[in-house]
């Protein structure tokens, strides 16, 4: 059988297994001599769930995962790995939606899952020290003892780990208000393949440093084509204690943009999401999963507005004055603020139930776009005409803020031929429209 | 005259440039064919003070500046320059106060002064895209005027130019509060000596891209080793609207640090600048410039802390209550709370001042270091002990929230000797101790 090395061209190390071979027990039996028989995992139900992604669209037929249990032990399966021309799959949380976290074939899968210490936390900087395969939502609940937050979030929190999300550069919720990755990553410890195998250390915790290129910067977002990343620090940031959400319908995509604008120049940091939905995004919500529209008129555009800050005294009446002033402008038709958490709760399930009511149309073709704000939605429209008619509903949501677009089309079935008009058509105007095909996901090139 | 290529080991282009030659009038021609008559400098007046950096301490001796008022045309400068071996000094604004933008001898100058075009704004992201040569204030004074601010802010901001601020990573006063450009720049075009010289276009202006590895990042302070940074698109903020400031004294250094902690949780994002003082400097700044110290209880250290928000009502009293609580918790021992803009910029002037204070002590030796908080003030200290009696004072000021420190020495005269001596202690030290020698300046190597 021909065996492609890695499942996509991002796949690490490429140069670095010229040749590769299969996996054989000797190499095995070196393998359990670094991890030790409790660091390979080879029963079949755990191979299975290793070798299968979140979505369960993508599996992979690895025969052995190996877990190391240090940096140290990283580097000797890397050389091992090397020096063997055995190719191997990195997997930390196993979260990816897009087969970025199982193999392609029959790699071995390097699990990060025991590299889990947190090795330092200064209270006075926030900065934290901790080993790769640290669970977000442990860290979170970890610097929130000492009134500290992880400067981003994810829906996958509960099981995706800090070295994926660093090396996939991961967005998320917040973005918009702290910032990406590069703004909190202050240094990193990472393996690499070259030279046979070796470790870098980048692992700085300095908020400042220039006295060298910073090569940290060049792993966040990298997935793997650098080297595994094993250890890192990143600062953290103040916890807030207040949350203020507000739903918001739009006559016009102007509009949004400048209840956009509205909103960063009123709330500055206080705003912490602008989340974009159209009305078939929310009529599909209501249609497989029963969620109302709150908002009674009937508008093209909604937006979700959420605050979080310091102030429990004056944070919801300044979020509820800048969404009054958006109505009173004009830039929205009507709204909604939710006056409880529970409320608040029930109008960010409408922005994060969407995708699973769309698969509940057929099958979905789904492209995670950055576009410059004035093309935001245009490539929508240009969908609805020309795959509207054979296809079941076309539409879009995503991160306003960061300029990041979910775009939705469901058919029936699942057509070759309609995937790859549909792929072409996208990526073509999204390249020629100065955006990116790979926003926060990393979609397979076209 | 042997001549060195670069006045720096950062020097650009060093692999480009292995020969290299003398300028010759046929070359001078070539130049004015590529940026015309009124692109070249070669009066006296004009070439003295590109020569003569900020400080005065550094000069050069080019023959010519060159100043090219495209991208086009730097590249072909570039390229002529490639090929004939010409060496070349990269000056923006010419503030660096390290000698980083004159030459070390004869290279001819390359003045990015007339890339100064703004190119796009986009209201709705606060995205702006522009040339290198556009001066600092003079963006910030048009994205002010759609309610955006610069999201850093520095004492050169009147001449400093954008270009130079990416290429060396400017931190500035307002780190703590925006993060470092990492998290702003977008996207840059630069000219690469490379293959005989070429252009490289990374300017994405998309907040979120994970399609490729982000060079850009490496660009930024990379100090030209690279290459020449000629467009760039970078992320705004909104612009705040309230500004508060005081000024604490306390008894012992782990006491900055609970204060430290206490205003980031407290405050959030409403922090813009917390600055650490010794008593040392507030004295020299007393002695030489008149300036009193407000705070009546005599202190070992001093903390100025700055917020800056979009409420008009409530920022004073939430700052206030916070700087109550440092009092009441004993963080602080005692502290002086500005109620007007001129007392704030008065409180400012205290700490602003303390270099130019230091340079009436007589020889100063400076050191910018970025330090683990733990070990923050701690060289200071070791400072005092081994070359307080040979000197006339030994003080430090910096960015506590960054963790950069400025260590200031001053004595009667210079003396080689001890600046070796010096010199070989802080940077041991550091090193050992897991800082940088080159937090935001960019310091030689020892």
């Amino acid at each position: 059988m021909l065996r492609t090395l890695w499942n996509s061209r991002r796949r690490p190390f490429a140069t670095a297994f010229q040749r590769y071979t299969a996996l054989r027990d000797s190499q095995v039996q070196l393998l359990e001599r670094i991890v030790g028989a409790n660091g390979l995992i080879t029963d079949a139900d755990r191979l299975s769930v290793a070798n299968t992604d979140w979505t369960g669209q993508f599996r992979g037929n690895a025969e052995i995962v190996v877990v190391p249990s240090s940096s140290d032990e990283v580097l000797q399966v890397i050389q091992l790995c090397v020096a063997e021309h055995l190719p191997l799959c990195i997997q930390g949380g196993n979260t990816s939606l897009v087969g970025g976290s199982v193999p392609a074939n029959d790699e071995l899968i390097l699990s990060t899952c025991k590299l889990n210490r947190i090795l330092h936390f200064d209270e006075s900087s926030g900065i934290l020290e901790c080993e790769a395969g640290c669970i977000l939502e442990t860290l979170n609940s970890y610097v929130g003892q000492s009134g500290y937050m992880m400067p981003f979030d994810l829906a996958a929190r509960g099981s995706c780990m800090i070295g994926g999300n660093v090396a996939t550069c991961a967005g998320g919720l917040h973005l918009l208000r702290f910032g990406p990755l590069y703004a909190h990553v202050l240094g990193l410890e990472a393996v690499s393949p070259l030279e046979g195998g070796q470790k870098l250390n980048m692992l700085s915790s300095l908020r400042k440093d220039n006295s060298t290129l910073r090569l940290t910067n060049l792993f966040i977002g990298s997935e793997g084509q650098l080297g595994i990343i094993t250890r890192l620090s990143i600062c953290t940031v103040a916890r807030p204690v207040t949350r203020n959400v507000a739903l918001l319908g739009c006559r016009a995509f102007p509009d949004c943009l400048s209840l956009l604008r509205l909103m960063r120049i009123r709330l500055g940091p206080l705003l912490s999401s602008v989340e974009f939905m159209d009305q078939d995004c929310l009529d599909c919500v209501k249609e497989h999963l029963g969620l109302n529209n709150p908002i009674v008129t009937q508008c093209p555009f909604y937006m979700l507005i959420e605050t979080m800050g310091f102030d429990q005294d004056n944070d919801e009446v300044t979020t509820l004055s800048a969404v009054e002033q958006c109505l009173l402008q004009g830039h929205a038709a009507d709204g909604v603020f939710a006056e409880s958490e529970k409320q608040a709760r029930e109008i960010w399930k409408l922005r994060e139930l969407i995708s699973e009511a769309f698969s509940h149309d057929g099958y979905n073709y789904k492209y995670d776009l950055s576009l410059p704000m004035d093309k935001y939605y245009a490539i929508v429209e240009e969908c609805k005409t020309i795959f509207g008619r054979e296809c079941v509903r076309v539409g879009a949501f995503g991160h306003l803020g960061d300029g990041n677009i979910h775009l939705n089309i469901a058919a029936k079935w699942p057509s070759d031929l309609l995937k790859q008009r549909m792929d072409n058509f996208v990526y073509k105007w999204t390249v020629e429209n100065k955006g990116s095909i790979s926003a926060e996901h990393d979609n397979a090139p076209p």
